[in-house]
């Protein structure tokens, strides 16, 4: 058993189009580092220190995903006996809808794997790090599935855990932009409809099944025309000022489509190329600015890898 | 421009898995057949005769969907002064489930519009036939879509027509049972809720995106698993007699999945070759029979073409 193991895991990009709950990928760039240290003498979980939270997020472990994550991925593993002590780096901003709460899930849960010889293969570490999201933010493993096994993965349930990993033509680019302003996940879930009419049922599943085939053929057409969704986006768009004419904006620029990014705030398009992708930012970012609020964007390939070892 | 025009069309099945008016397929075997004459100094359309139907379709051109689509074809073509006799023979039972006035639809649209020299191409006929079933159905383009184009169609959107053309695995096969069960379209669709959950929302594009992955990759245990739905299925099975059991009797002899075929009260079953098919066709019989209902059943292979020239 080795002494001391990080990884890192990446920001991702839940809710893609039609697939609330359902679609999610893998993003590029700084994510959240976990370092696992094995504990002698004591059983159990412990957070020693969180870096780049501000303060806001709890070391208790069982209310901390990276925590949740650890404690459910010994259980799994049959560890129980083993003291854990780990030390959180955040790279992602909280509650800004890029799946901050499941980067720090999947690099504790694999981190722990590794520390304790790698007994779980990556995918059965999913569940655990969905025991960590429904502590903060709902039953999904849109978020974490992606954070660990990195690409376009499909939720198809979650009891029993089902994952089909898309693939993803080539070129495709996201931009995501985050506007400096604060929606709370649980104000974004409040915001949903509990039900919806049968032809909406039918609308969503059209558009799902429309840009599923535009994945696997590349047709970019198709996964423009696929990429709306009639339920979730309306209604948590309302919620963030500027959001409506940012996602305008990012279509007007040439974008092949454009939503939410997880529970938001942040937003993404979705771009034919890097350079797509670039112009799409700039006029998301320029319509927060009219909207009153500064914003920070990325740019990243659809298709990226999820935790690894640091 | 030609004289008479005989087409025939075969039948389809809708609703395939959680494509409820989504997804639908083109059947084997015999179909509805359809001759257009042209009518000298006299215009619009007038059928002249109906067979095989026991006198239970209506011969006024306007309440009939053979005779509604050729009023629509000869509309959008720009020949409106133009008179068309039509003479429909019934391949296909009434109220069946497989497509019968979809299939009469089709088979008149391609009949006319080839009396016309062709003026419009095949895909620009599903618009003519969609307003045919509303007259008997309900506005839906999942049989007359691939009545018209064959092989396995998803409509991403009805208005405007937006289609796509799914691939489908080799050696998918399937099994449709009728029972002798009189199942009136709008009773079967007044069975239907007019609301779901979000979460069964969530969870019908999760199904219907795993389908659609399975026929493009081919993997045959994710489209088993992405088979199922909870919304129109369970609440139409209720209204046939066996239908649960003959459902059941399908994936214990082997079947990849089951369930009905458009309004019902046919069943279908998908399998993996013809001879899994007549092992589904057998079982759901039996269990049709152990209800007291004798029944019809076909096998067809999922990959079929759509209308043609006979």
């Amino acid at each position: 058993m080795s002494q001391s193991i990080t990884a890192t895991a990446p920001a991702t990009l839940a809710n893609l189009g039609s697939g609330f709950d359902v679609l999610g990928l893998a993003l590029a760039g700084d994510g959240d580092t976990v370092t696992a240290r094995r504990l002698r003498g004591a059983a159990g979980v412990h957070i020693e220190a969180i870096e780049g939270d501000d303060g806001r997020l709890p070391t208790e472990a069982a209310a901390n995903t990276a925590g949740v994550a650890a404690i459910e991925t010994l259980k799994l593993a049959g560890f129980t006996d083993v003291g854990v002590a780990l030390t959180l780096k955040k790279g992602l901003p909280l509650c800004s809808g890029l799946g901050s709460s499941a980067a720090s899930a999947a690099a504790a849960a694999f981190a722990v794997n590794q520390l304790l010889g790698g007994p779980l293969r990556k995918i059965e570490l999913v569940g655990p790090c969905v025991e960590a999201e429904a502590v903060v933010s709902g039953r999904h493993a849109d978020n974490v599935a992606p954070a660990l096994l990195g690409g376009l993965v499909l939720v198809r349930s979650l009891d029993p855990l089902d994952l089909v990993r898309l693939p993803v033509p080539e070129g495709l680019t996201l931009a995501v932009v985050t506007p400096d302003f604060d929606l709370p996940t649980a104000d974004a879930r409040a915001a949903l409809p509990d039900a919806v009419s049968l032809q909406t049922m039918v609308g969503a599943t059209a558009q799902i099944a429309a840009l599923v085939s535009a994945f696997w053929s590349g047709d970019m057409s198709l996964l423009s025309r696929g990429l709306t969704d009639s339920v979730v986006t309306p209604a948590r768009a309302a919620l963030i000022p500027g959001a409506r004419a940012a996602m305008a904006a990012a279509l007007d620029a040439g974008a092949l489509g454009s939503g939410i990014s997880g529970a938001g705030p942040s937003l993404f398009a979705l771009c034919r190329s890097n350079r797509g992708a670039r112009a799409a930012m700039d006029a998301m970012a320029e319509a927060f600015a009219d909207a009153g609020l500064p914003a920070v964007g990325r740019i990243s390939p659809a298709d990226c890898p999820g935790v690894r070892l640091i």
